[in-house]
């Protein structure tokens, strides 16, 4: 059995934690930095833990992928793998607390104006005192109640908003810190009633456009909307529309329908809005990385005994 | 009894709350937005809420002045009164919910990188990946533990921080958010342990440069500075040369020393500073000034009945 690990951010302890799991589950492992590094005695690689498209992609040997991302709708793309029996799992679960800190970052830099601030300061300038917003005036709506959904409304929930609700497929979830939970399909209920939106959903063809030009036009006057999942998701174009006419008050956005954000989008332009680099859930933070190769490991030993895995994507569901 | 009302944020509800008080006060009440407005027949005013420095300055027959400020070391200064004896009361207790959110996104902003984000989106470029801090490995300290360091404390408590301890002049705060209180005194043994130095402490001769050049040296590299108490705490070049030379990872100032921050000051031109103008407390956020307007409604019961002050100043003291 052999695996290929295809990383630029893994340190020492991860590899050590990776090469004794590998020797439990009697594997040998490479690790490589650029998919043209596969040494020629692993062409027959079983196992792949990385966003190795290319290995995917052309290596037939290939029988289970594990993507470090918890977003694996690149890997659904047909033709995305050479062997279409290969099983797929991801790492959702493990970027709670990055992409959670991300979300109260910009929801916070939106109300208080300090992108204005800051903006000023860039150039040497004392700004003006400005109309501030405060989470704890927010009705919070969180479109996704999964890890990044959960972990956020944990934090959120330190700032004694008005309400957290969440809206999901299934319309339920046990998490203490969602004060109510509704089915995607009542969406136009909540937004009206939802001074934050924040938006956490995998890419799916369920949650394509999702965010309608009449959907955002049902959220009051003055709201804002965080999305960190898929930008997919939004209709860009009526989004940068109710921003330019101050119907929403700010957005802000970690992911877009194209990325890099082309040259030539209006997005640049729109007023109020926070562009980040789709960087909320970067591997950059310990816990992430630590969190991830621990779930391969525990993945590694259920496929030595051939037990299911436990982090296998449902190519259905889209996640 | 004559009442002065001299601000620019009063909305209506706030008006009608402060004739209320003063009809049961039995004191007639006039309201200005400028010092210049007084009329004739309030030139013998009695009280004064909000920061009316040429009207303290001048009038000896003010008795009490209520602050809308938490901070009032400019009404402490010598001439800032013409009657010697007037009361001074403040609005300390009513700013936390503001600038606790200030803090918690300005310590994001830093750690994340999302300033630097930022500036590039100005310039339309999508910037890298770079690596990011996360609350969650932070041991905070926070110098200060009054209303602010206390609601701070209980909104980082959600990110899950390595722990939270509070340093103050008596060492004693029963918040359960702090995992442990240290004296002022013991403040260079608490430093080297800090990741995340929030500090709101009031302007005083005790606290005046109390960060010095070795106090901030004591603190780890790679560590963060969050200051919203007043500029005087810290030695802002001993600061700005941390910062240049990689010993800080960040530093995040709302006061300075000087305000408006001069046009020459080097802090402009540090790296990784952010410079907000002032704006963590600003009167801007509705529960602010409904605390505000309580506050001195409620004391002005108090002083009608000749009871004291709720919120009187401790000029010995300095808050």
């Amino acid at each position: 059995m052999k695996i290929i690990v295809y990383s630029t951010s893994l340190e020492d302890v991860h590899v050590k934690k990776i090469e004794d799991a590998a020797t439990k589950a009697g594997a040998k492992v490479c690790f490589v930095k650029s998919e043209d590094e596969v040494p020629e005695d692993f062409k027959d690689v079983e196992i792949v833990y990385g966003n190795a498209f290319n290995i995917a992609s052309t290596y037939k040997s290939l029988r289970w992928l594990c993507s470090p991302n918890a977003g694996i709708d690149k890997f659904l793309i047909p033709g995305a793998f050479a062997n279409k029996e290969c099983k797929l799992s991801n790492s959702s679960g493990s970027y709670g607390v990055s992409i959670a800190e991300h979300i109260i970052a910009q929801a916070l830099m939106m109300m208080r104006k300090i992108t204005l601030c800051y903006a000023e300061s860039l150039n040497h300038k004392w700004g003006p005192q400005r109309h501030q917003d405060s989470i704890k005036d927010c009705r919070i709506t969180c479109l996704g109640t999964g890890d990044i959904g959960r972990t956020f409304a944990s934090r959120a929930k330190g700032f004694l908003p008005k309400n957290i609700v969440g809206v999901s497929r299934s319309g339920k979830c046990d998490d203490k810190n969602f004060d109510k939970m509704y089915k995607i399909e009542d969406l136009d209920k909540v937004l009206p009633e939802t001074d934050l939106l924040v938006m956490s959903l995998p890419g799916t063809p369920e949650t394509e456009n999702i965010l309608t030009r009449e959907r955002i036009n049902l959220m009051p006057r003055g709201s804002y909307i965080v999305n960190v999942g898929r930008g997919s998701a939004i209709d860009e174009d009526a989004l940068a529309d109710a921003l330019d006419s101050g119907h929403l008050a700010g957005a802000a956005l970690d992911v877009f329908k194209v990325e890099p954000l082309p040259q030539d989008s209006r997005l640049w332009n729109t007023q109020n809005l926070l562009i980040t680099p789709h960087v909320a859930g970067n591997l950059t933070l310990l816990h992430t990385i630590n969190r991830n190769v621990e779930m391969f490991c525990e993945d590694l030993i259920n496929y030595a005994n051939n037990r299911p895995l436990k982090y296998e994507v449902d190519r259905n569901k889209g996640y």
